[in-house]
């Protein structure tokens, strides 16, 4: 539909996508930096979406059966900041729409979870929020099987465009939204036929109706800049029993005389003059940033209309019985259960006085299988490695179709999807999801790692086959760099337990983590109880301690992580045979360790003794403890991987290797 | 088919696959560890494709004009052995058929290029191969376009399973190969409906073959144990002219008793006992590892049945002119072309005395228009960010299905594929790669970046905007650790040059590496020439060098890369105007740095002097050189970034994160 036809047979439905369309255009410009283009496109969708069908209320983002909103193609950020500022959302003052892009906005060049409220999840890296819809979809399935169609009942809709569904996490997020039958997801397609170097045929033929279609959606479509059709295309797509594609025809800087139709309209300002041209063409002659009363208030309205819906939904929400609501409000917060904490003290105290020898992938399995049955709003996973990460227990019930009230998630060979499937389910809330592979396939992950860190959100990664431990299936599969990288991340908690106390202790920290994301670096290989002796504090929240003290005069420090406190501890038992003091560090959380006051880090590593670091991984996250923290060059070393691993049993690339407790004993001769 | 009809009907092809799948039970067998079920799977697949489609020669795994055959399923490592011991590939013995998984064998769990002939690149983490062989076919293309269809006419041949098709990098490769309509691209689609979690419908209805058909594939299918059907479809694929799927309906663990069409096949020794059930069945009754005479002389016969063809395409190739042959050597080897380092220094002289302000990402297009027309081997791209990425250079023309000749390539949205692709290329020979994204985006690409290192191929990562100097798109974009994950990972060269001298440096140093990935982590903002004083020498070689030396005693040294050294240098100026003496060190590449010998080093990095390093980034890969290399704790530290970015003009950020010439001298007092 044109422009003419729009402002003569749909003028109220025009006015209101244009005030969305000024602001965008207006607010680029001031900031001379920013994408115009998708907004001035979707204007109309959005419109409709918002005055129609999105179940919201301005006056309360965080009404827990709201429709989530999540605008995938982040870059196109003023289409949601306007949004929010039109409707009514109190933090998006004009001021914060005036001010993007500048330190201390809200408006942030791309939309920001939690710092804006209203944007859902953080957007810009392509791909990521289609992806964390399918999560937030797969967490409204599942607390609508816990709690009920009266208090649980919403969509997710998100709108994206050809950027994000070239990317490869799209394929992973549709397939398993299709195989889930995530009915209530539907999305929008920016279908505009352009990217950043020009026409979506230069790189791409892909039929994408026909592709949803084979992954299980159901599809429609809707010229996008037709507010009936884009209506009657919405309503159909909420009565699917499948998620929904809707491909909506746009033009990327519609109304742009020279841009229109452009890669151009993309990622630049359009220029005052082309500015002023449009809002001609659009028949808006006001002022930037101005938007008419009339026009303003009607939005408000949209705003307000949701404002029964959540009256009503509140009345049945306190018609539960108070243990259900609170129940419900405890999901929905995130706090942890009573139960959680006596939990794994119990199962602490009762292993140390067993003290097995298990894998720290089974002892984690062993956790779960007493944490999942007293927390019931956790989702665990795998991305097809069930068997291998240890992450399925007896009492989860796997979630698909049949059963929503299954706590399984099979994700097939999708790391990546997993990861952002996980986002969106802590970040819908009344989920705390974990998701497990090797280790050495965070690296298929990461961009939605680096999200969850980014975001505060506290989705754990369960990362087994931690190192050259795992033996044969060879370097292709065995990290050496991984723990450098998870611990290069800010705002990630990368524990690598040694014991199945350690692991307890590491849960129970990911568990209650409020706003940061977890990897649990976890063995492949048996490994010993070290934690004998029974502390109903957890340890492993100091990120390092002194597992055990020298004996005599304390001439060495070895620190070690995970599998390799076991030799430190033989190395231990070495030099003390020499009359060697020597104290072993666990620190099985660098980040945690190195949060510590000054004092209690200087307890631990104290100036003096020689030092020695071991761990199956690459040096560089270890430099800080040996050289720094009291260290010194001249007086520390360190035994691990300089390389990548090689394809043998376990026991002969630790020997080959040097990774040995006689390797670790030799360097502290050697220092002393 | 099944197997009493396979015996009696197709007795010499059956014995001839069992061949391989009985070697591949043993070998697993023998080293209690593997994965049986895939090759027992796809057994007759092969037998198929290497009696009677694959241009090979067993005594010249080099041959240029092979067809390529890539495991994308490379967990089925024994299918690969197998066929190379068969075929009669020297390296591959017995022996190291028996020594599968053990220390020192070239059968490693998954195959690896460069340890075993025959083996075109390393796979194992799925989705990976199917990816590299877009890059292979590229290649295919694109030589064929240099040196014609006499010299150059070869299929790439892939078998992949629906873990490598429900990775997203899948869906990246597969819209890039349809879109380029690689004709000659053909996958084997092991059509077993079994992941290891168990069958694909836990986690996957995708309609496979519409999927490959919307993306703009051809589609085939057979019978994938009939070995009259497979034969029909492979001739039918090889006409084509676009990219081909062949879904291949299999039994994993085909003949297994127990194991066969079940998850149980995937990952695990059959034992004992099942393999001799199973062999029952197969009518092999024959020893671990023993291959009658007959049997083997058959498949010797297939590994010799290139030889003709080998020999005839040795004559069209010595029927170029010496000057055309000379030039397909070398562009085949990798080695760079005579006039590559004369044009690097023309172009660094030259700009030593014009000291031009511009972004290292321009700096790097500079340097690529002056170095793409004397190399005819580079083929550049980017995920489409061409014109962020500065890439593209006027001679090179768009690859695409019209212009085989073009050497630029849009890839589209993705940053995976586009890494798996260049692997390919690389490793197909003939091709030197670069393709280029957003440093923040190396995330996405994770995967074959890491392949890149492994394996020792010289991809070339052209990583911009690459820290908070880009500005108001924020911290979404704005990379923090990426420049310590590149720097974790071994065999990885990660540049971060200050200039465009450096840049040219670091160029040189990129496309002239035999075995090792470079990534170039360039910035987005203008910044001054430092190296005005020319120099043919490649400083860059070395990693790390004085660009400034102290004036007056040396009492402190700044360390800085990229855009930071003008801040070191505007420090420099600060603390040599209060008299205190400063070098400055430029570290364009801390791996090339630490691989110099220690008297260079210690000449660069002496005790005494204070020490600050500058970069906004994390500091995780700076402790080796602020607390070792002589330094000291109480007399070093860092300015940069320990927390993700945030949305504003770059200057606001720099000043808000302290990242200012201000700031580094204020430490340097601070610590004197």
């Amino acid at each position: 539909m044109d422009i003419a036809t729009l402002r003569k047979d749909h003028a109220e439905h025009w006015m209101k996508a244009c005030a969305i369309r000024a602001l965008a255009m207006d607010a680029v410009q001031a900031a001379n930096s920013g994408h115009p283009g998708m907004p001035m496109g979707m204007a109309d969708v959005a419109t409709v979406l918002f005055e129609k069908h999105l179940k919201f209320d301005a006056s309360a983002p965080k009404w827990a059966d709201r429709d989530r909103f999540i605008l995938s193609a982040g870059h196109g950020s003023m289409l949601i900041y306007a949004l929010l500022y039109l409707t009514g959302y109190e933090d998006m003052t004009l001021d914060q729409v005036k001010n993007f892009r500048q330190w201390g906005a809200i408006t942030a060049g791309h939309p920001e979870y939690g710092h804006v409220a209203g944007v859902e999840t953080t957007t810009g890296p392509l791909g990521q929020g289609i992806s964390n819809a399918v999560g937030f979809a797969i967490a409204e399935e599942s607390l609508r099987a816990r709690f009920g169609k009266k208090v649980v009942d919403h969509y997710t809709w998100v709108i994206a465009g050809d950027g994000c569904l070239m990317e490869g996490i799209s394929h992973e997020a549709i397939g398993l939204a299709g195989m889930q039958k995530l009915s209530k997801l539907i999305v929008l397609w920016d279908n505009n036929d352009i990217s950043i170097d020009g026409k979506i045929s230069m790189s791409d033929v892909t039929d994408q109706q026909a592709r949803f279609a084979a992954a299980g959606w159901k599809v429609l479509s809707c010229d996008g800049h037709d507010p009936f059709d884009i209506d009657r295309a919405m309503t159909a797509a909420k009565g699917s029993d499948r998620p929904v594609l809707i491909d909506c025809k746009t033009h990327i800087g519609f109304g742009s005389p020279k841009k229109q139709d452009t890669a151009g309209a993309h990622g630049s300002p359009l220029g005052p003059d082309e500015i002023k041209v449009t809002k001609e063409i659009y028949g808006w002659p006001h002022a930037a940033f101005d938007i008419p009363t009339d026009i303003l208030k009607a939005w408000r309205a949209i705003g307000a209309r949701g404002q029964a819906a959540r009256a009503d939904w509140e009345s049945r929400l306190n018609a539960l019985s108070a243990t259900r609501k609170a129940e419900f409000e405890r999901q929905m917060s995130g706090g942890a259960p009573k139960r959680l904490a006596a939990t794994i003290r119990a199962l602490k105290k009762q292993n140390s006085d067993l003290a097995p020898k298990v894998a720290t992938r089974k002892a984690s399995e062993m956790v779960l299988e007493v944490v999942n049955p007293v927390m019931p709003e956790t989702i665990g996973g795998s991305a097809d490695l069930t068997g291998s990460n240890n992450t399925k227990t007896g009492d989860l019930g796997i979630f698909n179709p049949q059963n929503r009230k299954g706590r399984y998630v099979h994700y097939g060979i999708r790391e990546h999807g997993m990861a952002a499937a996980m986002n969106g389910m802590a970040l819908h809330g009344g989920a705390r999801p974990y998701g497990g592979t090797f280790l050495c396939f965070t690296d298929y992950a990461r961009g939605a790692m680096r999200l969850s860190a980014l975001m505060g959100v506290p989705s754990v990664y369960v990362m087994t086959h931690d190192s050259i431990g795992l033996g044969e299936d060879g370097p292709t599969h065995q990290p050496v760099e991984h723990l450098a990288i998870c611990r290069a991340t800010p705002n990630t908690w990368t524990f690598r337990p040694a014991d199945l106390i350690e692991t307890a202790e590491a849960w129970e920290l990911a568990l209650t983590a409020e706003a940061t994301p977890s990897v649990l670096a976890l063995s492949r290989q048996n490994l010993p109880t070290v934690r004998t002796k029974h502390t109903g504090k957890n340890l492993t929240a100091q990120g390092g301690y002194v597992l055990r003290e020298a004996e005599g005069k304390r001439r060495a420090i070895l620190m070690a992580t995970g599998s390799e406190v076991e030799i430190a501890l033989k190395a231990r038992d070495l030099l003390q045979a020499e009359g060697i003091g020597t104290r072993v560090v666990s620190m099985p959380c660098m980040e945690l360790f190195a949060a510590q006051d000054e004092a209690y880090r200087k307890r631990v590593l104290p100036a003096g003794p020689v030092r020695v670091a071991v761990e199956a991984a690459v040096r560089q996250p270890w430099d800080r403890f040996l050289l720094g923290e009291r260290g010194r060059e001249a007086k520390s070393a360190f035994v691990g991987m300089d390389s990548f691993g090689a394809s043998a049993p376990a026991e002969r690339l630790y020997a080959e290797f040097g990774i040995t407790a006689e390797a670790v004993a030799a360097k502290v001769r050697s220092l002393l």
